[in-house]
C-alpha cells in the first residue's frame, strides 16, 4: 500500500513565491504520510516549435489530477467574491473522476456577505431572492461559494473549511494543514 | 438516432428573467435540431424535512450534465474578470466526462485586459510575468480566461467564441447561437 497522492489546487500558483508555497504544502503533506502534487504551472519547459506553454500546463495539470488519490483545493476568493476559475474547473474535473475533494477558504463569511462588500445587496420581496446592484440574484444558502462548489466538496465528507486568514488568503496554510489531517484519516481506496 | 441533448451552462440563471432566457436558448437549440437542457436552478421543488434546496439543485445539475451529449457554456465574466465559478466547475465536470464543450464570452478581450480594467497590471522584468496591484501574476497567453478553461473548450474543436456584447453579457444570445450552429454540425457519437 503506497503513499497516497494529493493534488494541491489553488490560486497560490499566481504568487511571486508560488514555488516556495508549493514546497511548504508538500512538506506538510509529507509530515502526514502523504505525497503532495503541486500544479505544473511553474515547471513547464517550452519546446521550440512545440505546443503552446499554456497547453503544456493544461495537459500537465490533467495528468496530475488523474494520478492523484485525493485533492485539497484552496477556494479562497480570487479577484472577486468567488474562487479562482481554474481551481473551480479542477474541482469539477476531480469530482467527475470520483476523487475525494477537501476544500478550504481563508475568508470565512458566506458568499452573500462577500458580494455585499462590493456593493449593495437587497431583498427582492417578489421572489425572495437577494439581488446585487445589477439585479442579479445572489445565492443565499449559507454556503461559501456557488452551490456547485460547496456541495461537491461536502459530498466527499467534509464541508469547506472556513478560516479567517484574510491578511494572507493565498499563502496562510493553517486551514490547509487541517485539510491534510482530514485527508490522512481518509480510508485507503 | 434521437435528437442530441445540449447542456446549457452559464450565469444567466441569476438573471431576474432566467427562466425566459432559458426558454429562448432552448428554442434556438430546437431550431437547429437539438434539445437544450437548462440548469435545474429555477425548477426545484423543496420537500419538507427533505434535503436542502441547494443540494437538490446540485444533484439536478449533475444529472443533466450526465444526460447531455454536448455542452454550451456562457463563460462571460461574472462579478470580476473571470467566468462564473459554477460554470467553471461545470466545464471541468463535463470535460472529465468526455462531453464536447463549446464556450462563448460576450466580453471579447484577453483576460489580462479585463484584469487591467480593475487596476494597474505591470510587467515584472525579473520573471517576465504581468502582475496585478497585489503582485499576483496575470496569465498572458492570449486567452479569454484561466488557461484550464480555454484549453478545455479548445480541445473539443473550437476556441472559445468571443463577441462584444458587453451591454448584455448574460442574455445576448448571438454568440450562443453560433455555438449551437457548431454543435449541430458535430458528428453524432
Amino acid at each position: 500500500m503506497g503513499e497516497r497522492k494529493v493534488y494541491l489546487a489553488g490560486p497560490e500558483v499566481f504568487l511571486p513565491d508560488a514555488v516556495a508555497v508549493g514546497e511548504r504544502k508538500k512538506a506538510i503533506c509529507a509530515a502526514h504520510g502523504l505525497v503532495g502534487l503541486f500544479p505544473f504551472d511553474n515547471e513547464v519547459v517550452p519546446v521550440e516549435d512545440g505546443p503552446p506553454v499554456s497547453l503544456l500546463i493544461y495537459r500537465g495539470n490533467l495528468d496530475l489530477m488523474r494520478a492523484s488519490d485525493i485533492a485539497i483545493l484552496n477556494l479562497s476568493p480570487f479577484r472577486g467574491p468567488g474562487a479562482d476559475t481554474g481551481t473551480s474547473f479542477e474541482l469539477g474535473y476531480l469530482t467527475a473522476l470520483g476523487k475525494p475533494c477537501l476544500g478550504y477558504t481563508n475568508d470565512p463569511v458566506d458568499y452573500v456577505e462577500r458580494v455585499r462588500r462590493g456593493g449593495p445587496v437587497t431583498l427582492d420581496a417578489a421572489t425572495g431572492y437577494w439581488r446585487d446592484a445589477s439585479g442579479l440574484s445572489v445565492e443565499d444558502f449559507g454556503l461559501s461559494d456557488n452551490l456547485m462548489l460547496d456541495h461537491a466538496v461536502a459530498m466527499s465528507g467534509h464541508a469547506t473549511l472556513r478560516r479567517d486568514a484574510r491578511h494572507d488568503p493565498l499563502a496562510d496554510l493553517a486551514a490547509f494543514e487541517e485539510c491534510v489531517r482530514l485527508a490522512a484519516m481518509m480510508p485507503h481506496p
